[in-house]
């Protein structure tokens, strides 16, 4: 799993080497460990609204080194543009000025967040041309921070603020090291519902999860890191992986749920067992997927079939049954496994993409079923992540695969573990029916 | 302009040197030619709704060679998937395997296209699911197909069909070689307005037309097209290139309007010019707008505001004072230029892709306004178009640059003004709000 090239290129040795040849130079990505502190260095918030004063002193009681303007020659932890007052694109200059005056001073590992509103609810041409416009620009902004510093969006949905409790929440993530594969992307907060955690570090304590496809990989990982985060786990794959599903639940100390998530019954199983030992679910993580790639002209039903039926048709039935359940009631949150071919498209993926496209339109039509009982249900889209699956790939290929995009790098299954960790949590309430990439700002895009 | 690769790999020594070495062997794309038959070749509808029956019957009128079902080894100009019927995942299976058979046959330059409804109008999971399968399966198919072929799809929204005068206009005009360089792209139809021309070869006949930008580049391009489309033009630029102005005008028998875009009085006097010469003015296409590309630590106010105000804020003072005009009233029609670098973002550019995702923004909020006295605007966003500008770019960066889509080269100021062309037409009337790539499937997005 180890990405050889990116250990060579910050060995001393290596980094001189990478930037004589003029190599990629993949940054090693500040990711978060329980105990380290949300940021390293002072964060700026720019912007002169009262949305701006009101994060600010937010941010000052998370006890954190607060600066309204930079100071000059001061190493920065974040840069938080407040772009929540946008009423014409001119109004841009002043606060993207700000903020270029101060990208020199970004540590490695750094953050730049922007929070505005949806251009999209804007009526006015010119409120909705600015809006849109913090889109083309942070994009772009993403694309040009180097040594692992990341810039990603939260998107302020009518009768929401800056302090909105999932506004706070999406900021605390993207401020952490929990999202240091997460670049370039927009989150939107719906609703003023959530919570920021009363134990920052054990955000899922008291919560019963179900994670599908956790005998290995990704799925595996997903398991590891709500355990740590507090969670109690009931851990699902087929029974042919019996043997590794045993393990992983030993070790994050959930209980194993041998079952064929295709099966008619799979929801009601997963009720059952919940139920019983623990009495209550509140968290589903639908990982489980396969790939059966070939070129359409060489598809046959056999491989159609198959990666529709396990990767969208199984979620739909399985939703079905945990919305008519009793046991699924309180503040319940599923997070779904989607994929940048989803959203882009990927030559001998006709049936993944389909499947995997079909995860997004679920959780859109999904989102407002979760929402009349308090819960919510979004996905992430991972893009090239190194894993088992990945490690298969030709050599030169992985290597192209896994630079293509802003952090020239593979991601890690934590961290899309740790997105799906967010999202599953208090703090990410009033976030429902959104797609997040994982995918270090890949270039594929729709 | 000439891409003098894509000449190579299409001599014979060079085909077989391409392939001998596993270079991209980008296709002559098949081109709009007055005259030249739609799509060479029979068509196959595939599709068992009543709309896939109706749409057959009405390519038939055309004089369209059509089949419902494929004939064995029978050489094919397009494949139209009707999947307006679908309600689960599991629905999409019947007529993608029945493309796959097919695909072989494709003739070089052919066509695939998709009819489906939007997956956001969905509220069952299941139809959501089914319908944004669509969207990762046609999107994986683009990427694979080869020889100038191409693959998009149209969405139609509630209350439209297969027969739409829109969704047939959009049908008529992928089929077409005015779609050279659209691929892996969906173009939503969302009402019954527009009608397909009389005159097919003049759709814009007894329009008066004003190009901004139009002394050169894409600009003059536009005006050639619209012109020979039969429309009337006022070719607007800077005083500063008015000898290039007077030459295109000259060209396209047009006349030409001296004026700074970003001026207060921009669009008053686009409209007395129109409203003294002709007394009417019914198109408005949006072209100019200008580079100024530096990173943003780099970034200086004077670079920042001068792509602001000339790609957007002069666009939307200009659109005020079209829809306060009496003389904007009949079917009026607003086209602009955005680009893929406001969707995606782009390294050095955040101030263009600020004013370009802008241009996207005042697009989807003024088209309600628009609607209002039946009118549309829309924007296309051009990929990598071969251009004086794009020529400037050092040639190892451009090579990459030009290759990054599925059609493997760049595409031609023609290509965008095609797509111009058919968005000003009355076949467009039902699409208003939307903005279509002109990119080959460029690999980047968001």
């Amino acid at each position: 799993m180890a990405d050889t090239y990116t250990q060579l290129v910050n060995s001393g040795l290596g980094r001189n080497l990478a930037k004589k040849l003029n190599l990629p130079q993949p940054a090693v990505l500040r990711r978060y460990k329980p105990g380290q502190p949300l940021v390293i260095g002072p964060v700026v918030v720019l912007g002169d609204t009262p949305g701006a004063d009101k994060l600010a002193a937010e941010l000052l009681s998370w006890d954190l080194d607060v600066r309204r303007h930079a100071v000059p020659a001061e190493k920065l932890g974040a840069i938080i543009l407040v772009l929540d007052g946008l009423q014409h694109p001119s109004d841009l200059e002043k606060p993207v000025l700000a903020a270029a005056g101060s990208l020199r001073d970004l540590r490695s590992g750094g953050r730049i967040i922007t929070l505005s509103h949806p251009s999209a609810e804007a009526s006015s041409p010119e409120t909705a041309a600015a809006r849109q416009g913090v889109d083309g620009f942070l994009r772009s902004l993403a694309k040009e921070l180097r040594s692992g510093a990341t810039g990603n969006g939260v998107l302020l949905a009518d009768g929401t603020t800056t302090t909105s409790p999932s506004a706070l929440g999406a900021v605390r993530f993207l401020l952490s090291g929990r999202s240091a594969f997460v670049d370039g992307q927009f989150l939107t907060v719906s609703t003023e519902d959530g919570a920021l955690p009363a134990e920052p570090e054990r955000p899922l304590a008291g919560k019963v999860a179900v994670v599908t496809g956790a005998a290995r990989g990704i799925g595996a990982q997903i398991a590891r890191t709500l355990h740590r985060d507090g969670a109690t786990l009931i851990l699902v794959d087929i029974p042919a992986a019996g043997d590794q599903l045993a393990t992983v639940a030993n070790e994050v100390r959930g209980t194993a749920l041998q079952l064929d998530i295709t099966g008619a019954d799979a929801g009601q199983r997963i009720i059952d067992h919940a139920a019983q030992r623990h009495g209550r679910l509140d968290i589903v993580v639908h990982n489980a997927g396969i790939t059966r790639d070939k070129l359409l002209a060489n598809m046959d039903h056999t491989r159609w079939n198959a990666v529709i039926n396990i990767n969208i048709a199984a979620q739909l039935r399985i939703n079905e049954a945990l919305l008519a359940s009793e046991h699924f009631r309180t503040s319940p949150r599923i997070v779904s496994v989607a994929s940048t071919s989803g959203i882009a498209g990927n030559r001998g993926q006709t049936n993944y993409a389909a499947s995997k496209g079909g995860v997004m339109g679920m959780v859109r039509a999904t989102a407002p079923l979760l929402a009349s009982r308090g819960g919510t249900i979004n996905a992430v889209a991972p893009g090239f992540i190194e894993t088992e699956m990945t490690a298969r790939i030709p050599f030169a290929v992985r290597e192209v695969a896994r630079r293509l995009n802003s952090l020239q790098q593979g991601g890690r299954p934590s961290d899309v573990a740790e997105t799906i960790a967010f999202l599953a949590s208090d703090a990410a309430g009033g976030i429902n029916g959104e797609v997040l990439r994982v995918c270090g700002q890949n270039l594929v895009g729709a």
